[in-house]
């Protein structure tokens, strides 16, 4: 089976890796960005190309939501299988007249951190119970764990994923704002970030809430209200106070 | 010297725990709920009591902060040193004719999940600096990570900590009611959000945004609102996008 990986972002920089770390050879990568191409050509050892389109069995979209019904008009070719490996938009985006399905990776990709590709959950979905067999195959030898999802069931596992990992990610950012602006170095609250996070492995996270809103402490809410001089802050602080306690019925 | 310890919850637990591990003797156990401190004394070893404070060079209070100025005035004697180990109230809350003390772990316990207590940051403060060093000692005994706080400096680091820790479990927990409420099993989610948090131990959290709101992805945002049934889940969503969108300056 002959595979093409469109797109040089972080999606096709770590299907590529995860491929040739699992011995599925990756024929071609497809993009406009030819430096981005060339720095995951050169790190993996793929041919790349920025104008001429590789026959294949399978092609992997991996460009943003926006670009994907574009670049899925440049296969021409009917005789093959398209996936695209978006979160948010239905295998149905993909305009040709070839086999379309979805193979999506549910994990943060940032092409300057190694991942463990192993257990990265993969959803797939397609037209038909041959290429989904093709799509899950494919999908064990990078993982141990690879679902059937529905496109309805993908948009809410996306909506969740933003939740835990990208809101997560940005209360990490607006809480190194307020530890910079007192000089107090991030480092420190590296081991309280690993632990609530290794927490839930073993705790509902409902059951594993901690500090003043659940404890319905007033008088330490309305000091770190005092304490906060940033209106975006401020806001976050109010609203997730009110939802902590909202679940908690205080 | 000898060491009480006052309470019967989370971080009176994980202290005498902590203590215990690294070879620091413990004389007691002192607090109000008979069945919690018999649960730490049958795990630990430790003598307790409800009614009788034995007497002790260096008293750490691990009550909740509405009661650590009740307790304090339990402690009559005045050659010693007490310590309480709440990340928002100054050492002054201590109410006695004895040398005052903060002793913060900077950390989230609970009974049921184990901890490694190298990696705790020790805030420590104190009126001299014979007991500084004294609390340094001890700190260092259980911990790589000892500082020394102010009051002022230790009410940052536990804002910090809320919005790195409290909040980011309350994500996890609204998350999984998103993740429930479609049959989707949360454990999906787990490797992704260990990947959030190991991400910012290489990169600055600012830099390893990723999802709809930093792409400005305005079709996916209103997707999701769509599809947002909860109200307090609507407005956390609506929140944490528009403060990403200012943080970026989208």
């Amino acid at each position: 089976m002959k595979i093409v990986i469109i797109g040089s972002g972080n999606v096709a920089y770590h299907l590529a890796k995860a491929f040739q770390e699992n011995k599925i050879p990756v024929s071609q990568l497809f993009g406009r960005n030819e430096n981005d191409l060339k720095f995951i050509s050169d790190q993996l050892q793929i041919p790349f190309s920025t104008n001429h389109l590789e026959d294949a069995d399978l092609y992997l979209i991996c460009v943003s939501d926006g670009s994907i019904g574009e670049v899925s008009k440049m296969i021409t070719k009917e005789n093959c299988l398209v996936a695209h490996t978006s979160g948010s938009l239905p295998k149905e985006i993909l305009e040709g007249n070839y086999r379309k399905a979805s193979f999506y990776p549910l994990q943060t990709f940032s092409k300057s951190k190694e991942i463990n590709y192993a257990e990265i959950p993969f959803f797939v979905e397609s037209e038909d119970e041959q290429d989904l067999e093709l799509l899950k195959n494919l999908a064990l030898k990078v993982s141990e764990k690879v679902m059937v999802s529905t496109y309805e069931k993908r948009k809410y596992i996306h909506l969740t994923a933003v939740f835990a990992c990208n809101f997560v990610n940005h209360l990490f950012a607006r809480a190194k704002e307020i530890s910079d602006s007192q000089e107090i170095p991030f480092d420190y609250f590296l081991p309280l970030i690993k632990e609530t996070t290794q927490k839930i492995e073993i705790l509902e996270p409902k059951l594993a809430q901690t500090g003043p809103a659940v404890r319905n402490d007033e008088r330490v809410l309305k000091l770190h209200e005092e304490l906060i001089s940033d209106e975006e802050q401020l806001k976050i602080y109010k609203i997730m106070n009110e939802s902590i306690k909202k679940m908690y019925e205080l």
